[in-house]
């Protein structure tokens, strides 16, 4: 995995006790992926219009918060499509300041349309797509 | 479980995709969670002051995303300890619009004091807390 | 003005000062723009559809901090459209816990267009929306 | 003025009609005041504990959206103290895409102490405070 996104705590990003609050790691999380795809030429508009979808939306995220952060440390988030469903895939995050472990999780993501009748529902993932977010990893191990 | 927090979904929780951007889910998860409190005389001021704690800091947080929701939808989101350990506990939530699900997911909380040396750890649950949290509950059945 | 939208300030509302994160006073004050649109019978959706617009974009936004709020304060939002021009219109806000102003404020937004080469621009602001908006205030004086 | 802060708009920093959502303007002239005092050798703890303030709160905020920016645009925030009173000082924001004025804005902040009764009151500004903050930018033109 390498560094898709990087950001520093900013004050409004804490809450009272001076910790992290939570929900900023799922907004990383979110940024994380758009940098996997801009890594892959890619951005959310071009995956729209490039593949006729919807979006890519969340089915499930999951994060485990394993040391505290706090106001003014630099935090780097590596992601990686950890598993490829037919017609969901997902994706694998980790966010470290320095060698320290902050947080691990992942979103889970359908491959969504729009149907005639206005409906969400999921597609199946065009091999294009996979090959695009795949292969920077390949070489990178 | 009884709703302990009702939002109505606003135009800035929605992405370019018309849809609720998902990192939102959690915040009204913190917020039902001090719902939560909030029936059982207490809040997030008075639990740091009352038992000495930092905070009740996440150590875990998972949602999934069961039906699309967005701008101006109303959901009602209830909240319930589903699992007590020595010093962790979790908390489930389900955000309903009308008879739909919307969303499910849970918090992993550490009952958190600061060191002499200002270093964060965990602590034993004091039974009180426990029975603020669990009693109403009971008889709500 | 009546108040149009209500909120409880939550704990991830504010900062490690303990003091509301004042960026959340303009979320607010476009939860209350919101707020306005659904007394009137419209929502954005509405508007843009309706009206073929993007969207009542902002080119100005300005908030003055009365009193300080904090975590768990009840707050009642009013909205006001203070000032008509042709192509944009301004909405005042005021904010309150009780009888104690919190904030006031006020947006100045344009009536938005997309042109055919995909720029957007300011537009006349039709008289029926006027009329929606300004009426219900006449009679609630 | 130099840049202090740099951003590239998110995905969910934007709303339904693919604009920025505007509230974040105002987390990032947040966000740039953070460097501002960072340039000075300063943060808002060390600012805390060195003066013995509350915080540098605000008591009013303005922005003005002079061109539309999107997702992925990179955004960068000068920011500098535009005017210094006995007891409050203005802080004014730039941000640009390029060459592009995206926005301009303003805070107003108090030094803030809070009394032995626990109010909070507005003091006077220590002449170190501005020293530090006034200095970088003399040799910058």
């Amino acid at each position: 995995m390498a560094g898709v996104f990087e950001l520093r705590v900013a004050w409004g990003d804490c809450d009272e006790a001076g910790i992290i609050f939570y929900p900023n790691y799922f907004y990383w999380m979110d940024c994380a992926y758009q940098g996997l795809l801009r890594r892959a030429g890619l951005d959310q508009r071009k995956l729209i219009e490039r593949f006729s979808i919807l979006a890519t939306i969340l089915v499930g995220a999951h994060a485990e918060f394993r040391a505290p952060a706090s106001y003014e440390d630099v935090i780097s988030v590596d992601a990686l499509v950890s598993n490829w469903g037919e017609k969901s895939f997902k994706i694998s995050y980790k966010g470290m300041r320095g060698d320290v472990v902050i947080f691990e999780g992942y979103e889970m993501r359908v491959w969504a349309v729009r149907t005639a009748e206005g409906k969400i529902k999921a597609d199946v993932i065009p091999g294009a797509f996979k090959d695009l977010l795949a292969s920077p990893h390949a070489s990178e191990g």
